[in-house]
């Protein structure tokens, strides 16, 4: 299947010159079985690997982030070691609130640290636009990247207004967002605007990645997870369709992902559309990524078969014995036969920890697989 | 319903004498509607609290625990302000690993944090049984708390397994217990053996509050919500059951409690037994808390109508405007009415930031409420 890609795409984009309309992922994603089942990892680009680790001596991780040569350097090297059927674009959910203008630093050990919360409706009214040229240098990392891939796609992400927005109102990293919640709750007027806010600039930061040649697009929402149902549909949902809305034009297939998103999978799925899956319909999403917690096949029960499936190998396999991995591995795709079509991941990003080699031989053992129709119950644990 | 207590209780105790077998909490932990809906606080007793802050000042977190004059006025604090229907003992999940020898600190702001983490067969191997004499300062802790508590029930607690576990083998607090659910899947002969030891040492902090007089015993598996259900019917459960059974034959309800547990919320009630509910069964328990993500009629249609829910009001609610507050409380009331019988609680422990007197006008409303069967629709929002 190799659609033709949107008028408003560029004319030199890898969907609209047929570079990568046909690869694995493209393909699966927009529902098709390729005869290789497509896999990448989440945090592929990163600590895991000894020549990441190198190249980062010295320099801050934002500021890494924001060098287009760095950070397209960092996003090729899992591609050229693993042979994953993907790039992931090497960024953090909070570079678009930076390049917005908010005083935000990754703290290693840490995470994202704010220099003043945004926790009051004055706080919000201060929130600057994301200004388009201050993604200049996601445009150049993008399009050197995508000059490098050949025929393998580009994956672009950002992070959902709601993961955003945790991260604003708490100032970093915390267990349950409680603080966000409460802002949710004691003044929903404030809570619409600030995820508006965050919408517009997580979906600024999506399609320009787009626009400068990603194949696919990714919304993170990694605190999904602590949110009732009913608060999703009400209070976050909305927002994110808002943010993927800014690519819905584009016609790239669209991933949304969270984490702990048993709950609400269903509705990250639909985004208040009736049709998962329909490429027609500018909200629904083509592929819901599932976490470790829920069997695929349970996933497809909840979302439906109108939709692709992302996962969800558990990344505590990663250091078991190769012969449980495997079994493990083998059990992930025999379930996401439930789906019209799988893209197979990890569950959540690699593990800083994790052997690179292994990452290797699980790439190698998915591809010798085939379109995994033929993973059956003898290998299942 | 005042069931006879059975005589492995000491003839002193609450359960025994009567003095608070017929409390709505217990009463509604065995199954039945008293006339007033009990509610108590997670956290109830700790930094909410400016009489806890003061008494606090200069004393450690776990120094407080082990001093039992300290430990018993601080459980009593919210009992006196409040007016809730039970005491939690102030305690902390890390208290009998330290008990146990373990060197472990709280940091404030951080969390636990251990000397040396425990990852290997050998540092397993190292670990000692809990010699109940060092448990001495919890029972004198108890018994005057008890004794103070008049006809209303303390409830005593303990931190599940793999709880427990995640702490030791992560060294400390962590994002989603990675190298804990490694320790499962790469070496699980040695994962086995720490959790027995885990359940272990819960299990006796866990008798030895009983026999001391607390009419009830919660197992708190805070971080059950990072497992898949496999993994926990697998490698979890049966310890968390031989932690409960710990209190089994001395007929006390017994409540089990675990955050995110949305998708594990009926293996946690059975915790392998096929009958939820039944006081006969040494596995069952009495109660199930539901954190704040799931409605509580939704929780009735996984667990059954045979086992009691504690729960849910949203702690991010406490400091929205009362109406919302009322509102919620309201709706939280009226969905326990599918359970078989309804305590009141919160989804999570009392944020350090709330306001008490918000938690005192919450249990007022819900003393309000009566059995809690007349909150019907019109108080929905």
């Amino acid at each position: 299947m190799t659609t033709a890609a949107p008028a408003a795409l560029p004319d030199s984009h890898p969907l609209v010159t047929g570079r990568t309309s046909g690869s694995p992922l493209v393909r699966a994603l927009r529902g098709d079985r390729p005869e290789t089942l497509p896999v990448w990892f989440m945090r592929q680009a990163g600590r895991s690997l000894p020549e990441y680790r190198e190249l980062r001596v010295g320099t801050a991780m934002l500021d890494a982030c924001l060098d287009p040569a760095m950070a397209s350097e960092i996003t090729l090297q899992p591609v050229r070691r693993h042979g994953v059927d993907a790039g992931i674009f090497f960024s953090d959910i909070v570079v678009p609130i930076k390049l917005a203008g908010v005083d935000v630093e990754i703290v290693p050990g840490r995470g994202p640290v704010l220099g003043s919360p945004i926790r009051t409706a004055a706080d919000v009214d201060a929130l600057a636009p994301l200004d388009p040229a201050a993604l200049a240098p996601i445009t150049e990392a993008v399009q050197r990247t995508v000059a490098e891939l050949g025929d393998t796609p580009l994956i672009g992400f950002a992070g959902a207004p709601f993961t955003l927005a945790a991260y604003l109102v708490e100032g970093g990293p915390s267990k349950d967002h409680i603080r966000a919640r409460t802002l949710m709750h004691s003044d929903p007027e404030t809570w619409s605007r600030l995820l508006d806010w965050a919408a517009g600039v997580s979906g600024a930061f999506l399609r320009a990645q787009v626009l400068a040649g990603a194949s696919a697009a990714q919304l993170f929402d990694s605190w999904v997870g602590s949110l009732s149902r009913a608060d999703y549909v009400a209070s976050v949902a909305p927002h994110s369709a808002t943010a993927l809305g800014h690519v819905a034009e584009l016609g790239v297939p669209r991933i949304h992902f969270g984490v702990g998103s048993g709950e609400v999978l269903r509705e990250m799925t639909t985004l208040g559309s009736t049709t998962p899956g329909d490429p027609a319909d500018a909200v629904a999403v083509d592929a819901v990524g599932v976490d470790w917690r829920l069997p695929l096949d349970e996933a497809v029960r909840r979302v439906g078969s109108g939709v692709t499936v992302q996962g969800n190998i558990d990344p505590a396999m990663l250091a078991a014995p190769w012969p449980v991995l495997e079994a493990h591995v083998r059990d992930v795709v025999r379930r996401g036969g439930a789906a019209r079509a799988h893209v197979v991941n990890l569950g959540h990003g690699v593990p800083p920890e994790t052997d690179p080699t292994v990452l290797t031989r699980v790439v190698e053992l998915i591809h010798s697989l085939g379109d995994g129709t033929g993973v059956g119950e003898e290998s299942v644990a």
